[in-house]
């Protein structure tokens, strides 16, 4: 199913809109209209450098509607989680001009009965991503996965795991290979239209649901499969689902993305991990379970110039002797190609 | 609030009813009978060689009501999660006779539409203990926690880890000292009577959920906090409930708890960690959130005669130089002394 999207991001789009830059950069379903009033009668390419789109910055709703969208997406998160009274009239005016709402919020939209009655009564749904299914227990039937399955993991949230698993699936299918992407968050979901936020999931269960979209994928018969990662496996907070992620998708290979001047977790005073303290610490803990190794490692230099990337990534090369490279900023090819020849399966312990 | 609790373990009380033998052992509420038409007519401990208790098994509610119960405890979990026919009829004899239905199964009771409403005309009501309130997401107040906590982990699922805690907490009360216990299952919540099943929550709340846990034990201001452990680090399901425990908990100081002679994680191929290596992941995880020592090794030789118990005590002490001890078997007091000087705060990584 296509859509069209008007992005809802008021007074946020350009610095905390991580779900919206993500659809509108990768997501084959266009963006048409972003409303922001700190920035309306601005270009999306105005605001925010990195995206290439010429989609209008609006200050309504009501003017988003000129530009044809059938669909709202709530394009950030309203700070302490409480929807604000302007945001709650904006999504009342969406589903009155009867757009689909496609939220990634934890607080389930469609189970707000202003809202759910709304969307009812003007024939619309409400999609929330973040809403999982009921999934199994972890099984072990991802064991029987016949493609090299390799999982984004790194130095902390918000540092481009989903991203550079998007470019290596681009940079796969210029190489004439078939690559699965895996959506495990809610931008990922959105962007693929399938997948399950394992962040929403029953801990007990996480595993599980991490499994099951690892078979789903395979069902397709890709040549790799690529598990988009989440947080940190030693981020106070959201580490269990890292772990959830590693032995619920049983990778053969690792991929580490890290933003290589964050001192700390966002957040927490809790140092990140160096290239080498992340690889064995991972490695530690997969080789008891179903044994992966690392192959590659993608930086994000966003905030750096070019001779400090540049630097950057040569000092990862040689901390590690992995190939290294930002694959936004100098492609994903180089990478892709280098990384690729070390996807094979390997068996889980104990097998 | 007191209770006197029937338990209903139809056809499971012997082999498959942890929850229920420990709530026996351990919970201040005495258990007056249990329902069990298989042992019916025996006593528990004619069933159950180790649990000190003259409770009558019966064969249904009914005849269990004779000994005036309070509750219906469900002692054990349905295989496949959907509750058999008999145990659905058991259930709704005992509301109809007014009890309390005390329930720690993933299905939430108090939500089946038959017994709601059972529960509503009879006025009687449904404790489904593993329901989790909501949490907020970790913070790291847990740090300025006073007291030393110590966390139970070990090398499989259902090795002893609640018990382990709960004789922990007898020999400190012996020894002078104020130790608090730590629910964090469903079987530590109906014998304390408070806590959050951490396998029930939501996975990026889950050390959050634990965070608040461990905090509300500091209230009363205890020389100790025992926080009872889940899974395994290694466990291929339930690895993300441990993780969210060990950075949730933030925890001084580490207690191993391990059956001796399991070689894979029941249910699954994988194998289980030997002591090193099961001291050297968890330390190495906590060693960048917030550092941990392990001070004692506690195992469950229950299906072993004495000289081989012995001899696995004396092997753990070897391999590791800690103290090691079975707390059931021989006692706590030995254990809890060796390891009591070694309880101190570790400031969090980064502070």
């Amino acid at each position: 199913m296509s859509r069209r999207y008007a992005v809802l991001a008021p007074g946020h789009f350009v610095d905390d809109a991580k779900t919206a830059h993500g659809v509108i950069a990768y997501s084959t379903d266009p963006t048409v209209a972003v409303i922001d009033p700190a920035w309306a009668g601005k270009r999306v390419r105005d605001a925010v450098a990195h995206l290439q789109s010429d989609a209008p910055i609006v200050a309504s709703v009501t003017e988003a509607l000129r530009y044809d969208p059938t669909a709202l997406l709530i394009g950030t998160a309203p700070k302490g989680g409480a929807l604000p009274a302007d945001w709650r009239a904006a999504i009342l005016d969406a589903i009155a001009a009867k757009l689909e709402i496609v939220s990634g919020l934890h607080d389930m939209l469609g189970e707000d009965p202003e809202f759910a009655a709304a969307a009812q009564r003007a024939g619309t749904r409400i999609w929330d991503v973040r809403k999982p299914p009921d999934v199994p227990l972890f099984s072990g039937k991802v064991y029987d996965v016949a493609a090299p399955t390799l999982l984004l993991v790194g130095n902390d949230c918000a540092v481009g795991k989903m991203t550079v698993a998007l470019e290596l699936q681009r940079a796969a299918g210029r190489a004439g290979k078939k690559a699965a992407f895996v959506p495990t968050g809610q931008t990922g979901i959105m962007i693929a239209g399938w997948g399950i936020s394992i962040d929403r999931v029953i801990a007990d269960f996480a595993p599980g649901a991490t499994e099951t979209l690892v078979c789903y994928a395979a069902q397709s018969n890709p040549d790799v499969i690529l598990v988009e990662g989440q947080g940190s496996i030693n981020h106070p907070a959201y580490a269990p689902v890292t772990l959830a992620l590693m032995y619920g998708a049983a990778p053969d290979s690792l991929v580490l993305v890290c933003d290589p001047v964050r001192e700390r977790i966002a957040g927490y005073n809790t140092p990140t991990l160096g290239y080498r303290e992340l690889i064995r610490i991972h490695e530690a803990l997969l080789a008891t379970v179903k044994p992966a190794r690392t192959v590659g490692i993608a930086l994000n230099t966003r905030n750096l110039d070019d001779a400090q990337a540049r630097a950057h990534i040569a000092r990862a090369r040689e901390e590690t002797k992995l190939p290294a490279d930002d694959v936004v900023r100098y492609g994903p090819d180089s990478l892709y190609a280098a990384i690729a020849p070390s996807f094979h399966k390997e068996r889980p312990c104990g097998a």
